[in-house]
C-alpha cells in the first residue's frame, strides 16, 4: 500500500486481499421476477458426516453476503472503471430523472474542470441524475418512500425482500438435509423483540410497507446505482456501518479505497467516507464508483474544508452547494446535525466531556459566535428539498451525544433527540427517508432508555448508534466496550451499528482495525438478531456448532465470520492437515475432548435411550418435561444401554 | 520462552514482562488495623490541568491491584523461594490446625518422594496444615464460612473490606482534588443492582455478613497462606478468573506460571490451573506457590489421568486422594461436577452440542457405564469433610452447560442446576463456602433467565459463569461473543465471569490470548459494576474521560486498563513525543478535533453562561430542567457571551 498523497488514476489497483475468494465458499445470485434482479448471496459448501451408519449429507448454507462483485469469480475488477451500474435500468424505467449536463454545484464543476487534478481524478463517463421537475416547476421526488407511499414496488424492495430472507432461500429443495440435519438447522429460540416485527418471510410488499411507514429505508441514491439494494429497519436483519476516511494526518486516496473493499469483505453494510484532509472530493468519487454499498458522509466536514477550518466562516451557501456536490457523486445518506440548537448548547457546559461529535461541536461554535440558530436547523426544508431530488436518505446526527459515561442521558443528549424527532417529521413531509443517529457512550442500565426514548420521539424512524461504549477505561478496546452496547441496542430495536475500531480515541484505523471493527459489530448484529428471534438468525449457529461438535473443523472455520483467523489460531498449535481431522484440538486434548466423549455417550447410549423413553419429542417438549419425567420408560431404555455401552468394551479415546 | 516440558528448579526465572512497573503508577499499601494487614493498590498519578488560570491538580487515582508482589519494586522476587506467606500468623494465631508431618495423600507422598521429579519440583520447606480434629475425633473446621457465622470477623475479612472500599480510599485527604475536579470524579449514576446491595462504605462487618449468610465467599485454603485476600459475591466488585493450564499436546511449566503471572498483572482475580498434560502436580505446585491470588482447579481432570484417562475406571478412593493431594498444595477452590445426575445424561442427546464440560463429560461417561450415580453427588457430604478442614470453596461445577445457542436453557441445563442448588444448602450445611458455575452459550434473551434461576435455585449463593457466549459464529472471537454475555450477567447479578480468550475452540491460549482475554473480561466486570451503580466504579471512567478531554494523553494511557497498547496504538500515527500533547490525535486531525472545539466552546461561552443561568445546578437538576429552562437569564448570559466570544476572536484552532 502507498503512503503518498496521491491515487494516480493509471496506477489504481485493487486491493488482492479482497478479491480473495473465501474459503469453501462460492458466490451465487437469486433471481427475481426479472433476470436483472440478481441477488447476491455467499454459500459455504460444508462437508459430510461421517456417522456409524455411513455418511450423511449437510446442507451448503447461505448468507449474506455484501462483498458485492469483488468476491465473484466471474467480475473483471478494474477500480479505474468503477463498478457496474446494476440499478441503472431501474431508474432509467421510473422515467422521473434527467440527466445533467455536468455537476451542477459550483465546487463539483471546479473540481471537474481542474487540470492539476487530472492524474488523481476517477474519470467517471456518466453525468448527473436529478429528478425531474414537476410541471409547476416544483422540484421532482425519486425517492423510494415517495414510491412506497404510492404503493409502488421498485426492484430495490424485492431485491431486498430476495436479500433479507435468508431463511426461505436455505430451504430451496436443492439445498436441504436429511429430516434430523433439518431439525437441527432449523432449531430457533423463541425471540424477544421489544416491539419488533419480524416475519418468517419477507415479502416485498412488507419490504415496501416498512418504508412507507418510515419504519425503514434503503439509502440508494440515483447517483450511485452500482450499489446493491439494502434496507435499515428493526424489522429486518441488523445492519453495520463501517466508517473510513483521511484526516489531514494521514492517509491517501489509495488506502481508504482498500479500506472500503477491505471492509465489505468482512460484512460491512454501509461505508461512512468521514475524510477531513487532502482531495476529499476526488477520494469520495473513488469509493463510490467502487463501493457496492450505500455510502454515507458528514457533509459539513467538507464545508468546513472549504472555509479553511474557520467554523464561523460557514455559510448556507456553501453548505447547499457541498450538498449538491455530494448527492451528484451519488452519495446515499446525509449526517446533518440539525438537532444542535442554540439554547442546548449551555447544557454542555458541565459535562464532563463537552461536545464530542465533530459536526455537534462545529455547529455549537457556530450558533455561538452568530448567537443564531444553527443554518442546518433553519434551512431543513431546503435540505429536504434537495434530499428528496436524488433520494438521499438522512442521518440525523446526534452531536450533543455523550462522550463518557458519566454524561450519558443527560438534558443536552434528549433535548436535542427531541428535535430529531421534530426533524424527522419534517422529513417525512417532503417523502425524505430517515433515521436517526444515537450515542455515545452510555453505561449498560440506561441502554434501553435510549432506544425506547427514540422510538417514541421519532415515530419509530430507525436508529443508528454509535456503540454505545459501555465504559470509557479500556482506550485499545474500545471495539469491545463498544461491542456490548452495540449487541444490547440492536436487540432492543436499534436497526444499524456503526463500527468503533480499537483505535478509537487514539488514531485513524488502518485496515486491520477496520477488519477487527467489522468483526465485532457482526457478531453484535448477529447476536442481536438471535436475541429478537430473527427466523432467519440461529441457522448458522446450528451449522456452526454441529460442525464443531462432529470436528468438522475445516467446516468450522468456514461458517464463522472469520475463517481465516480461525484457522491460523487452531494451526499455531496443531499446524499438521492431520490435526483438521483429529477429534481434539489442543485446548484439551485427545482424552479431555469434551466434543469426543460427548458424542461416544450419544451414539452409544442416549440415542437408544432417548428413543426408548421418549421418542418424538421436540427439545420443548423435553424442556416441559423436565425431571418429572424420571419415568419407568427412560429407566428401562438406560438400563439397557448401560449394559450396551460396557458390552461396546473397547477403549473409547483416539490416540495421538 | 521455553518449549520444552520441564521447568528445571536452578533455571526457574520470573517473567521479565511481569514484573516491569506499570507506566505512570506505584504500588501502595493502606494498613488496617494492625501492621499486618497491609492491603494493595495501584495508585496511577495524573498530571495536572493547564486551564486559563493557571494548574490544576488532578489527584491520584488509586486501583483494585491483583497483580500481588510482582509489581511492587521492593519485593524480591524468586519462583524458586515463592511468595511471602503472608497469612501465616492470622492462621497461626487462630489456632486451629495442625501441621501434617508431610503430604497425607498416597499421591502426595509418591511425589515428593520421587527422586526423578527432584529438576522440576518447586523445594517447598513448609509442611501441610489441617484442621485441628475436635476432642470428640471429628473432622475440624476453619473455613471463613464457620467463622463468620460465629460472628468473628477474620484478618482476612478486614483486609477485603479495605480492598473493596476503593471510594472511600480514592478519597483519603492526601488525595483529593479540587471541589470541581471531585464533582466530576464523583459522579455517578445510580444504578440498577436487580436486587444486589452495594454499600456506600466496605465494612468489615459487611464482609462478615455477606459470607456468613452464604452470599459471597472467601477462597483461602489454609495451605496457601500467599495468596492475598479477595471475595467473590454480587454485593462486590464483580471478579474475573483466567484460566491456564498444559494440555498433553502443548505448553510447560514455565509457560503455565508466565502466563499466572502475566494474567494477575492485567487483572485476573483468580486463575484456574485446568493442567491436564504431564506433571500437573509439580505443574501446580509452581502456581500456587507464586500465585497471590486464589487458584481453583477440577480435580477429576487430574483423578483422570491417574486411570489413564478410562474415565469408568475412576473411583472415589482416586478422586478423594486427588483431593486430599491438592487441598494440602493450597486448592483454594475445587470445581465439582457433583450435578451431573445419570438420569439428567439422557436429556443431552438430542442437544446440538450434546455436553461439552469436560468434567461433565467424564462424569457421564462413568454414570452411563456402571449405571449408577456419580461418586461425586453420592460422596458429596465427605467431599464437603475434606474441604472444611482445609477451607477450600467449591465451585459446582456446571457438566451439563450449553454448548452451543440452541442448546442453551433446555431440560438438562436447569435439571442439573436444581442439583447444584441441593448440593450448595449441604456445603452449607458443613460450613462449606459454596459459589455455582454457570453457562456456557446463551443468546443474550435468555441471560437474564439463568440468573434469576440460579439466584432462586441455589439461595444466593455467588454465580460463577463462563461468558456467556452470545453466538457461536465467530471462532477466533469468542473472548468478545462470550465478553457481551459475560457484561450482562455481571450486570445482572453474576459474581465472577470466567475468561474466554480469542483460542476458544480452536487451542491451548498463550501468553498474548491469556491477555486479551483478561483484558476483555476486566471490561465486562466494570461495565457491570458501572451498570449496578458500585460507589467505587465511575470514577474510573471519569478520571479517564477527564483526561481525554483535557489532552492529557498519557494519563489517559495510564488509566486505561491498558496502557501499553494505548500508547502503542496513538503511536502508530503520530509517534513524535510532541504529539503527546498535541491537542487531537491521527483520527480527526487538528480542525476536526470535537474535543478542541468542543473546549473552546467551553471556555468561552458557557460556562459563563450556566453561571450566570444556572449556577449551582448539578447535572442532575440540569437533567430535570430540560428545555423549559429556556429562561431570560440564560438567554442573557449567551448574548453577552456571544460577544465575549467574538471578541476572543483569534484563530482558534492549534496549527500541525
Amino acid at each position: 500500500m502507498s503512503n503518498t498523497q496521491h491515487f494516480l488514476n493509471e496506477q489504481a489497483r485493487v486491493d488482492s486481499a479482497a478479491i480473495a475468494p473465501m474459503t469453501g465458499s462460492r458466490k451465487l445470485h437469486v433471481e427475481g421476477s426479472r433476470p436483472d434482479i440478481r441477488v447476491p448471496f455467499r454459500e459455504i459448501a460444508l462437508s459430510p458426516t461421517t456417522t456409524t451408519d455411513g455418511v450423511e449429507h449437510n446442507p451448503p448454507l447461505l448468507v449474506y453476503d455484501t462483498s458485492g462483485p469483488y468476491t465473484d469469480p466471474d467480475a473483471e475488477i478494474d477500480l479505474r472503471r468503477g463498478l457496474p451500474a446494476l440499478r441503472q435500468t431501474w431508474i432509467d424505467e421510473r422515467d422521473d430523472t434527467d440527466w445533467l449536463d455536468g455537476p451542477s454545484s459550483g465546487y463539483g464543476r471546479r473540481r471537474a474542470n481542474d487540470p492539476m487534478l487530472a492524474p488523481l481524478r476517477f474519470e467517471l463517463q456518466r453525468s448527473p441524475r436529478r429528478a425531474r421537475p414537476g410541471k409547476d416547476g416544483k422540484a421532482g421526488n425519486v425517492t423510494q418512500l415517495y414510491y412506497a407511499r404510492q404503493g409502488i414496488v421498485t426492484p430495490e424492495m424485492e431485491f431486498i425482500a430476495i436479500r433479507e430472507n435468508l431463511r426461505r432461500q436455505a430451504r430451496c429443495s436443492t439445498y436441504t438435509g436429511s429430516e434430523e440435519v433439518e431439525r437441527i438447522l432449523d432449531h430457533q429460540h423463541p425471540g424477544q423483540g421489544f416491539g419488533a416485527r419480524l416475519p418468517e418471510e419477507i415479502t416485498p410488499e412488507f419490504v415496501r410497507d416498512e418504508v412507507a411507514a418510515g419504519r425503514a429505508i434503503i439509502p440508494c441514491n440515483i447517483n450511485h446505482p452500482e450499489s446493491e439494494p439494502m434496507i435499515i429497519g428493526r424489522n429486518f436483519l441488523v445492519k453495520i456501518n463501517g466508517n473510513l476516511g483521511n484526516s489531514a494526518v494521514t492517509s491517501s486516496i489509495e488506502d481508504e479505497v482498500d479500506k472500503m473493499t477491505w471492509g465489505i469483505r468482512w460484512g460491512s453494510d454501509t461505508i461512512m467516507d468521514l475524510s477531513t484532509g487532502q482531495n476529499i472530493h476526488e477520494t469520495r468519487e473513488w469509493i463510490i464508483r467502487n463501493a457496492p454499498v450505500p455510502v454515507g458522509t458528514v457533509p459539513i466536514y467538507q464545508a468546513l474544508e472549504k472555509v479553511n477550518g474557520v467554523a464561523q466562516d460557514l455559510t448556507w451557501e456553501v453548505f447547499r452547494d457541498t450538498l449538491i456536490e455530494q448527492a451528484e457523486q451519488g452519495v446515499d445518506y446525509f449526517t446533518i446535525h440539525a438537532g444542535v440548537l442554540l439554547r442546548y448548547v449551555p447544557l454542555t457546559a458541565k459535562r464532563v466531556t463537552g461536545i464530542v461529535s465533530r459536526g455537534g461541536s462545529i455547529m455549537a461554535k457556530w450558533c455561538l459566535y452568530h448567537h443564531q440558530e444553527s443554518f442546518l436547523y433553519t434551512h431543513f426544508e431546503e435540505i429536504c428539498e434537495i434530499c428528496k431530488q436524488y433520494d438521499i436518505a438522512f442521518s440525523l446526527g446526534d452531536g450533543l451525544r455523550p462522550g463518557s459515561v458519566a454524561d450519558a442521558n443527560d438534558a443536552a443528549q434528549f433535548a436535542e433527540l427531541e428535535t430529531l424527532g421534530e426533524l424527522t417529521r419534517i422529513a417525512w413531509k417532503h417523502d425524505v427517508q430517515v433515521m436517526v443517529e444515537g450515542p455515545g457512550h452510555v453505561p449498560m442500565h440506561l441502554i434501553k432508555e435510549n432506544m425506547d426514548k427514540q422510538l417514541a420521539e421519532c415515530d419509530e424512524a430507525p436508529f443508528y448508534t454509535l456503540g454505545p461504549l459501555t465504559t470509557d477505561i479500556a482506550p485499545g478496546y474500545d471495539h469491545i466496550t463498544s461491542g456490548i452496547g452495540a449487541a444490547m441496542i440492536g436487540w432492543y430495536g436499534c436497526a444499524m451499528l456503526c463500527y468503533v475500531t480499537p483505535k478509537e480515541h487514539l488514531g485513524l484505523p488502518n485496515k486491520d482495525d477496520v477488519k477487527t471493527g467489522i468483526i465485532t459489530y457482526k457478531i453484535a448484529a448477529h447476536a442481536a438478531d438471535l436475541a429478537k428471534g430473527h427466523p432467519a438468525a440461529q441457522r448458522r449457529d446450528n451449522a456452526l456448532s454441529k460442525a464443531r461438535f462432529e470436528f468438522r473443523w475445516e467446516d468450522q472455520f468456514n461458517l464463522g465470520l472469520d475463517p481465516d483467523t480461525a484457522r491460523e489460531y487452531h494451526d499455531e498449535t496443531l499446524p499438521k492437515d492431520s490435526a483438521k481431522v483429529a477429534h481434539f484440538c489442543s485446548m484439551c486434548g485427545p482424552k479431555f475432548c469434551s466434543m469426543k466423549i460427548s458424542q461416544e455417550v450419544r451414539d452409544h447410549v442416549s440415542n437408544n435411550a432417548i428413543k426408548d423413553g421418549t421418542q418424538g419429542e421436540t427439545r420443548d417438549e423435553a424442556s416441559d418435561r423436565r425431571l418429572d419425567d424420571d419415568s419407568k420408560a427412560v429407566k428401562k431404555g438406560m438400563e439397557e444401554q448401560a449394559q450396551a455401552f460396557r458390552d461396546a468394551g473397547a477403549r473409547l479415546y483416539q490416540q495421538v
